[in-house]
């Protein structure tokens, strides 16, 4: 993840002239994976751009993007620009809500992630609720998000796109009420925004976050059995976290409470914990997550370990309990550049 | 939009040795646009891929494309290829048509372009018609673009791919004849050729341009009300263009008279002016266009202002009545790496 | 192909530290092809993108992929990573098996490789058997492929994915026993493995490979005429080539003994011999290939030239009879950076 080229500008540049960089870096992976009844192979290959510049009043500015994101980033549904300065940084495209940006996520485990089920669930901002490896919430983008750091505190506040471009997520469901029949489940975001706060020092932090969706929840079928019905409602989020060190050991923990309108169905809590030891080239990590929304609770945990070889080359492996009780694994090597 | 990678073969390169060059550029930005009935976000963030060489003879080649297109750049439906010398400059790809790159078109205003109404219609060489921010014209990619400058004066000729590979336009509207029905009408070009020329000397130019297009209108419906028909026809333009600096002042014209065969529906006029007030850091530009073809006239007019706060970055926003009378505007900030 | 780009960790890096580069090449082409009936325009512009790394215990990693296939490299469908060392090379993602490794193509001809009739078939690793320029086997992608050389003798083993993921091919037919049928053929590969081996020395090579694919060919339509059937086999392959230079003129010459089981249909043979002479910047190829695979025999032969200006830049021209008998032909010019 380091920048790997050097900018001619900045090459030639005399002595106080703002220059601006675009920069490549690179990821790798390959090994196998068990998904609870297989094994397979698991690679990929990848590249990042980053851009940054600094204006003659010394503002800095720039974006980064995966380039197998291009085509969304050059629209603003991936990737992020920014500008910073004393008034603290404002970034917009696909940006975290303030909520995570302030509390985040435990660490996780294996090569690939092993479907990141060490993470919880944010209203505002990308998470991978089911484990799918996509996204499901519906925080419209580009997404704005504001930054201001102070000594050991930092403030976040974002929004999803107002009204008029939001995302939508698309449910499709066989059977229903009539053999044959569609019913598409549709919850499409209104007017999203967040707030959080975090303060770190001496190897400890606090983080606290809110955030809310105006939500509304449609459904239609193809044979018309429904008369398409659309429920509005809040879909709220009250979350916390936090992570210390002890020498070698880190651990942290986040405790959400969801509520949402009665409308929408009910809300519910989360938690996640994990535990990460760290001497010299290797790490070891164990995590355990409940997410307990709607439909009863799901636990999943985890452990994985990592051997850092040098040069942007290490050996990851982890076993995880998934939510539906099969075992998962995966080991490889991992590279980045 | 600078070179900003060194290349190794260039650093390493013994003298008289020709190299070969792969370097990026970016550009990203960030705000706020009001369509007309929203106020949403707006931001990208993008990359360029500029490939560049000389041969032993001297003579230079390369190409370039937009990250986000290299799909369509790798089969010559995106960027472009170019080899040039005493002879002239010829290029393949998504390239202008001649009468394109003869006259060019006025400035544009706002941090998005705000639908390019600035623009005349070429029909050669890719324009935005309906300012949908899609190109509509019928220009079959590969296309092939000759330029030759001597002294003040530059020559272009162009052709569209020959026939077998011509894209195509396709309009879907519901309704028609029967209720339920949708009607289709496809625009392909057959044969596109164009022709240019272009002085420029001391802050002033005069640019000239004919395009002509064997184009073919079918047109067919999914319940079969019509008898699928395909008339056949010449769509060409005369289009005249010029420029003038007065100090700090720029104004540029267009006028462009388009001819269509009967049987395709009547030709028409479009004419665009915009004046340019550059001062220091600040710019200040305002255009009126009025395209009259086929289904009436239709004018578009705006007025924006750049502020460059240097080394790439700059302050921008617009406000434009556009063809349908409403107003839309936007602002934020514009970087380029 | 070299690699353009200094990585800022080179610049910096103190002796014995290990470093990770990522670095650009491109290539580029414009020119004119013949199809059988028509004329055209074809010109493309890419980028490659190369990671490479070393441990701090010396082994090498690293990966690459095209640009234009970043999102499929992003999940191993395309691209490469590997790591390698004393124990030989380890790469995953869509790599060769290890027959094709082993014994490779003979040369080709033209601006665009004309459909890339001088190659044979392979069971694994992806080969464009019917010359539409896109891969019809059934090899399941992340692929793995090992490969260790010691003197003049190189060692390759191959597999596909295992079970789970692997990729198929359907064929659609209209028609089919009952008007307006659309009757759907798919050939899905299961267990897939190579081996090869090769020797290579003064200027000297022989290679020798197996492969085998378990395969299942699925018969299914739209109006339900057929039972939907499934029939399991093997599909194996030995191929034998070799390559021989005599000065300025190298010779290959390829055979491949393909085998299947009976239900599957017929296997077949295949054989393809090039001749290149090269002589300064010249050099002109010609190549006979004759593939007899169940449907009878096809032949297919072509002449071609390339001239290299320096640089990167070169003139190249080729014309092909296909194995339907019609005479495609191209000819432009190539650019590498």
């Amino acid at each position: 993840m380091k920048k790997i080229l050097i900018a001619t500008t900045a090459l030639v540049a005399t002595a106080g002239v703002a220059s601006a960089d675009v920069s490549l870096s690179g990821d790798a992976r390959m090994g196998v994976i068990y998904d609870g009844s297989d094994l397979n192979f698991t690679s990929r290959t990848r590249a990042q751009i980053t851009l940054s510049g600094e204006s003659d009043g010394g503002l800095s500015f720039g974006g980064s993007f995966d380039m197998h994101n291009a085509g969304d980033a050059s629209s603003g549904l991936s990737g992020s620009a920014f500008v910073s300065g004393e008034f603290g940084k404002i970034s917009m495209g696909d940006v975290d809500g303030a909520a995570k940006a302030a509390v985040g996520q435990v660490d996780g485990v294996g090569l690939t992630g092993l479907d990141d089920l060490n993470e919880v669930v944010y209203v505002n901002g990308g998470t991978d609720v089911d484990g799918d490896a996509s996204d499901d919430t519906i925080y419209p983008n580009p997404a704005a998000l504001y930054e201001f750091t102070t000594g050991a505190f930092s403030f976040y506040a974002g929004a999803g796109d107002p009204a008029g471009k939001s995302e939508a997520e698309s449910v499709l469901t066989t059977g229903g009420p009539t053999s044959g029949n569609i019913t598409t489940t549709t919850l499409s975001a209104d007017e999203t925004y967040s707030v959080g706060a975090k303060w770190a020092a001496n190897g400890f932090s606090i983080g606290l976050g809110f955030e809310t969706v105006q939500a509304a929840l449609t459904v239609s079928d193809t044979l018309g059995t429904f008369v398409p019905t659309a429920v509005q409602g809040t879909i709220s989020q009250i979350i916390i976290g936090a992570s210390a060190e002890f020498g070698d050991f880190t651990i942290k923990g986040i405790y959400g409470d969801i509520s949402t309108s009665k409308s929408l169905g009910g809300g519910g809590d989360q938690w996640a914990i994990s535990g990460t030891y760290a001497m010299d080239a290797l790490s070891v990590t164990a995590f355990y997550s409940d997410i307990s929304i709607g439909i009863g609770s799901a636990e999943a945990y985890g452990l994985g370990a990592a051997y850092d070889l040098g040069g942007g080359l290490s050996v990851k492996g982890g076993v995880v309990n998934d939510r539906g009780g099969d075992t998962i694994a995966d080991f490889g090597v991992s590279m980045s550049f």
